[in-house]
């Protein structure tokens, strides 16, 4: 799988040409659903978690072994707005604690087996602040996205990609009322803590960014160019990569919900390898979610970013596939009723 | 822990000497919660859970590594009634299918690192047909929750007990409005499958079921020993055992739930050191969960039975801790914001 893409033109090429699932697979798994040593549908979303993840593998009895955590760090221009509870010097700072193994994301991967890689992109250098333009020039966002691109590991069987990036909810809302509308305070929540007062200031930045950057429209790959960042559109890079090499997605919280939004903008049905790991508490991540049409496998109240929800939701793909391969049949167990 | 229990008297004292969770533990713990890294609450409803393991573990940074998985089984006299859709021979088929390793809660068993043990009670001998009188003479109740006693692992840090038993929808629905009232009609529902007529057919013989017994009023273990089963009682035996050796519980579905709920009329807070792991797709089981002011963790729209909703849980538990005890603090990453 060596497709490359050297220009924005040419990663938009790439979308247009996206791999779809394996109906054969797909059939063959329902079939296979059907014999096993259970009620019709008495494992309820598990059944259909299988049978989609079996769709996207080609294969009728996966297993999931190789699962991958990618979590991309930037910085953002837009903190000199002050919209963030924490100093941006936190992103370096979290960066080198996901590499030590210390977050939050490192004890969920390794809970469940997932190799775990962070990149950090030119943290020393932010994006500009879209409040005044865009926040990527073409060349930036490239590179940006090509660093998604090749960070997925191609043995991987499932993919999760977080993010870590002081100001970066700000940077989510922005692409999220670019992309769909309405008041900028729909898609402005509280990100990792702000107060009430914080709160309105950063709904106000957020219309600024849009206004700022009018000629985007809701073109995804320009919406996520001129109001994302490097660790979004990292993460959009990954998520295509994943989408060529059918590894199956489980979506994050806002702000990879937001990146996804804009591939899914871009060309309606990117997101059909992806599901949507769990809904944050972030005010905007149900709307969002609902914008692309999926629904959450947890609901925790969580609102860390990191990949940590989509990580969580690993054990529920790896206990839906395990019964669906590993559950004996009526035939093979002698069971009444199949 | 060598607590013995030879009569009904015995155990419903039992239940008045609960040992109760560990406060200091669960400041200690919120105390290291508070240090972590990540903003304040940003885990959700991950840290909730972890403060409970820990005061029940008492021990503010433990880990789970020995989780057990309980199956139980057991036939019931109503099946006569005609309420199932499968006949009662599927209780040991599937008995040997856990035995084999070919169940949905061997793969989830499995997938999550925990222990499965099954133990079938007197298949041969179903309960009485409990329409026509109690389900279990005092002496028959009494062997059947101490099967459930002494199956769990004094050596476990979580425990799941799920059950097998053709009709056990039936006499979980009996319980539940024998000891919250109601119609029948609101307790009953689909069980692994019945039609529309068949379900009529199973709410009357619920009403039946009560009326039959109504000597048990809402006192909890006398309707579990009129209105339930062999499998139901063990569950019940091993849900106590559990909670005297401060082991974790995490319940299953509608019929576990019944079982932790005739527990919860004997003694209240019975149940304080069990979460709801899922609430499935029984009808009956929300309501069932909200009288036991339990918030369910997964909503997969399962209705197997057999632990399954509750090993997949196992992993969000595992999580919760993994994060809570894993994690690094403020001082130790050097992470601005602590």
């Amino acid at each position: 799988m060596h497709q490359e893409f050297t220009s924005v033109e040419a990663f938009s090429q790439l979308l247009q040409a996206l791999p779809e699932e394996d109906a054969g697979a797909r059939a063959a798994a329902q079939e296979r659903n059907g014999q096993l040593t259970k009620p019709p549908g008495a494992l309820g979303r598990l059944e259909d978690l299988a049978a989609w993840y079996c769709a996207w593998r080609g294969n009728a009895r996966p297993v999931i072994e190789a699962p991958q955590v990618i979590v991309f760090a930037g910085n953002h221009g837009v903190t000199a707005q002050g919209i963030s509870a924490f100093p941006a010097d936190v992103t370096a700072q979290m960066v080198a604690n996901f590499e030590a193994g210390g977050a939050a994301i490192n004890q969920l991967a390794k809970a469940f087996g997932a190799r775990m890689d962070v990149h950090a992109l030119e943290l020393e250098r932010p994006t500009e602040d879209f409040t005044q333009g865009p926040a990527m020039a073409a060349g930036e966002f490239v590179d940006a996205l090509k660093i998604g691109w090749e960070a997925v590991d191609s043995e991987a069987d499932l993919l999760v990609v977080g993010e870590m990036g002081i100001g970066n909810t700000t940077a989510a809302a922005a692409m999220a009322l670019a992309l769909f509308g309405g008041a900028a305070g729909d898609w402005t929540g509280r990100g990792t803590g702000v107060s009430d007062e914080a709160l309105g200031l950063k709904a106000e930045v957020v219309a600024r960014a849009v206004a700022a950057n009018a000629g985007c429209g809701s073109d995804g790959l320009e919406v996520l160019r001129c109001l994302g960042g490097r660790e979004i559109a990292a993460m959009a890079g990954a998520m295509v990569r994943a989408r060529m090499l059918r590894i199956p997605l489980i979506l994050d919280g806002f702000i990879c919900t937001a990146a996804a939004a804009c591939l899914e903008a871009a060309r309606k049905g990117a997101l059909d390898h992806a599901v949507a790991g769990h809904v944050s508490a972030e005010a905007a991540h149900p709307a969002l979610l609902e914008r692309l049409g999926k629904e959450p496998l947890l609901t925790m109240g969580m609102r860390l970013g990191e990949g940590s929800g989509a990580a969580l939701a690993i054990a529920v793909l790896k206990g839906a596939v395990a019964c669906h391969s590993g559950m004996a049949t009526f035939a093979e167990a002698v069971v009444s009723g199949g």
